[in-house]
């Protein structure tokens, strides 16, 4: 947030439409965000408005500026979606790309020169005013434990390094719901150790690679499970296709050929090998683990290394294991196998115990529909409900711009279901998921990791079906916990009401 | 089949992995396949096993002969999914796809002679055998009388010309389940109007290209009406993503940038403009209808234009109108408004009535789960277990060889859900889609027009869950008459011992 001792001179005011503060210089197209973002520069992208295709610059920059759009368009929600600073609609603001500059009334802004964004009131600024991060302390720590001693719904957070976690837990988060392993194979000195594992030509040339990662894995889950201790830690496997390791460029191919000197002809022909047509519903999650075990082993062993390391440092480790994408009972079944087997041998190895969980996604309608099945080898339940919605509405949210805005604009759909859960639909699969999960263990845990997490209508929902928690992005975990403790109080004049009038 | 007079010389068996029978000329690669096709040629693909790169080949081809693999290989699993000819794991051949030839112990096969694939019995012989269509009559006609007598599902056929319509009618099939509309367009006189369509840079400019459709479009109803007089037929709307109109490779680029005097460039902007990451879950299906009206606007002319024509020389026209992809009642009460108001349009320009029907397909979770709030607006439902299969599976079809196979190999999956319906979860999707629907709508009309139609298990469940027809491919009506009759049958034995043992 903007600190708000500053002086800071607004310039112009739009539709607060993702909240939070953000600093850059004026960027006008995507391409310029990015190679700026990619030199280390902070910048602000400014649009009339925004398309798909800007997808890559909006990532790059601190925050965005448009000056056409209402709430649901295009970079309102996509800027919440990736909890980015975002004032649309700004119509005050004249946008000229091609000479990369705006104007507002007779101020002109050029490219470069610093401006401020207030994602929460929807105010521009002229200059870097100075951001503070908020805290919660004075009136609201007090409010805040107030809305903690009436939530039943347990909020945890979608954190994927021990920097988030950490934000995570000063925000009051009681654990983490989801922690991507995968974000940790993108780091650079990392990315070339997925890569000789995926271009490996059978079973042992990826363990070998494989085992280069084991430790850098491991000192991951290390510093996570630290600043986590006594507190759960949702640990998901490998998900995304292998493809998305690999470079497409012409040139980031040829610079991977000379650096492992696998032929460039040989990288092109596995990139064409990996191509899927629907990614989405491709070689990706549990399949990855079961058809190459040794993936999904090394990252137990990394997580169960790491975890007893720890433990025999007297600090208390909550691991819980999540398997992705299971559609069927059976997935789960052997991929359970194969954790537990390779937990004992490190526990043995280690000479000590640390009690761990093994659980899954419910995120395809299969697995919602047969949830009293996959029950059998779960000991817990994260609603998966991004790719649930994906899945279950059938609609890629990477291609739902170019006709999701007009489905919102005619009212067809009255929110977006990527922002909004949608309780008619994904919603009743999540009631048939829980109900059929209960059904074999009744005090199953369960909670949802999805981006509706923080989402303080869906929040209320999660608490109407009898979760046990939701999991947001750090940042969201105040207003979770808010709206969980409105969902209890509601639900309980809801009942005294039903008392006075019986 | 194969005439059963014919003198032919057996030189190998295989596995029977699709029945029928094919006569070709050997060719060695998919590539080979591909191009003898487009010469006019009729030939075998004949391969050690084939992989997904092979699939264009497969389809060019008249049948399919492989060296390795099982019933649920590749090569199996694709033919039977393409109701294609195919002999697979004949071990006893030899494939040198190199030198373009393959050998039979001593015998030496080369890439231009004739063999011959039964695909019922896995022989493979060499020659030209003649092969004769299999009729209903005789001795198989009287069973197929009786067959008919028991059965209470109806059997109708998955058709998009008058010869396909034609051969199913010949084999007992009660209407067309499923008329793709699409195919139509493919056609070498009219992708060309396609591609102006898609490439016209605003509605008019659709629209004239549409005007031009719609004459093509209307003669190829007034065939199958034609044929179909009498029996109900049910004609989907537009369903594919538009870019699989365009072409993508560049030498088809510039024919249609010289043909169109649109520029290369901007035809390969529109590509990348149309390009998508999931198009499965893309920008298709009614998501057409909606955001580019007069595409379904100009089919619903067509069809009514049609049955009006034929309607004025007496001739009983039944046609059925089916909104593909569903996902909310929003899109089908639009899209029904829209069919209404041009269906009335033309009728009073005809000064003639003709009753007609407007129904979806359930093929996405979400419509399924809200079946009962679609059914508001819908005169029928029919089951699409292709794409139902592929997103409550989280599976995409084209991408699921890479790891299905092994699936079925270990274990984990029984049955290709994409052959044998998988009844624990998509069949559940299906029966609430059916007990919702018929909770608004008592009598409402239900299929399933999913490859499943033609699956004797698949069958036998869409009688238990009370549908009223299947809908299969022009040569899978017989047996799916068998089979719905031998599901009466087992129900009614099933209730005569309840009724004996109480």
């Amino acid at each position: 947030m903007i600190d708000p001792k500053s002086q800071v001179k607004i310039i112009a005011k739009g539709l607060p439409a993702s909240p939070g503060a953000a600093v850059g210089k004026v960027v006008l197209t995507a391409e310029d965000a990015e190679r700026a973002a990619d030199k280390g520069e902070k910048v602000i992208l400014v649009r009339a408005e925004t398309s798909p295709e800007d997808i890559g610059g909006m990532n790059a920059a601190q925050g965005i500026l448009t000056a056409r759009g209402g709430m649901t368009s295009h970079a309102a929600v996509v800027a919440r979606g990736m909890g980015k600073c975002c004032v649309a609609g700004c119509g005050a603001i004249n946008v000229n790309e091609v000479q990369k500059y705006f104007t507002v009334n007779d101020l002109v802004v050029k490219e470069g020169e610093y401006i401020t964004l207030n994602g929460t009131t929807g105010e521009v600024m002229l200059g870097q005013a100075p951001l503070v991060t908020p805290e919660l302390t004075g009136d609201f720590g007090i409010f805040m434990k107030w809305v903690d001693e009436y939530r039943k719904l347990g909020v945890r957070t979608n954190a994927d390094t021990s920097h988030d976690s950490e934000v995570a837990r000063k925000f009051g988060a009681e654990g983490i719901g989801l922690c991507r392993t995968e974000h940790m194979f993108f780091a650079p000195e990392r990315i070339s150790a997925v890569r000789e594992m995926i271009l490996a030509d059978d079973t042992e040339g990826r363990k070998k690679a494989l085992v280069k990662l084991l430790p850098m894995q491991k000192s991951d889950f290390i510093e996570i499970f630290r600043v986590m201790k006594g507190l759960p830690v949702t640990i998901r496997l490998l998900d995304p296709p292998l493809h998305e390791f690999l470079p497409h460029a012409e040139e980031d191919i040829r610079a991977l050929a000379a650096s492992t000197e696998v032929p460039v002809e040989k990288l092109k022909a596995r990139n064409k090998a990996l191509e899927e047509f629907n990614p989405m519903l491709g070689h990706r999650g549990c399949r990855l683990g079961v058809t190459y075990p040794e993936i999904y082993e090394m990252q137990v062993r990394a997580i169960m290394e790491a975890a007893c390391e720890l433990s025999k440092q007297k600090i208390k480790i909550i691991p819980e294991i999540m398997i992705p994408l299971i559609g069927h009972v059976n997935e789960l079944r052997m991929m359970r196998e194969l954790t537990v087997k390779t937990a004992d041998e490190v526990q043995k190895r280690y000479n000590t115990k640390v009690s761990y969980t093994v659980g899954t996604m419910i995120e395809l309608p299969r697995a919602a529909i047969t949830a009293d099945e996959i029950a059998a080898y779960a000991d817990f339940y994260s609603f998966g409900t991004n790719d649930l919605t994906q899945t279950a509405f059938g609609l890629s949210r990477d291609d739902a711009g170019r006709f999701l805005p007009y489905y919102i604009e005619k009212g067809i759909l009255e929110n977006d279901p990527f922002v909004t859960l949608d309780q008619k639909g994904i919603g009743v699969l999540m009631k048939i998921g829980v109900e059929k999960g209960r059904k074999v263990k009744k005090h199953m845990k369960m909670g949802i990791c999805g981006e509706h997490g923080g989402d303080p209508q869906s929040v209320e929902f999660c608490h109407k079906i009898g979760l046990d928690y939701v999991s947001c992005s750090p940042y969201r975990v105040p207003i979770a916990r808010l709206a969980a403790a409105q969902s209890s109080l509601k639900e309980k004049s809801k009942k005294d009401l039903s008392r006075t009038t019986v």
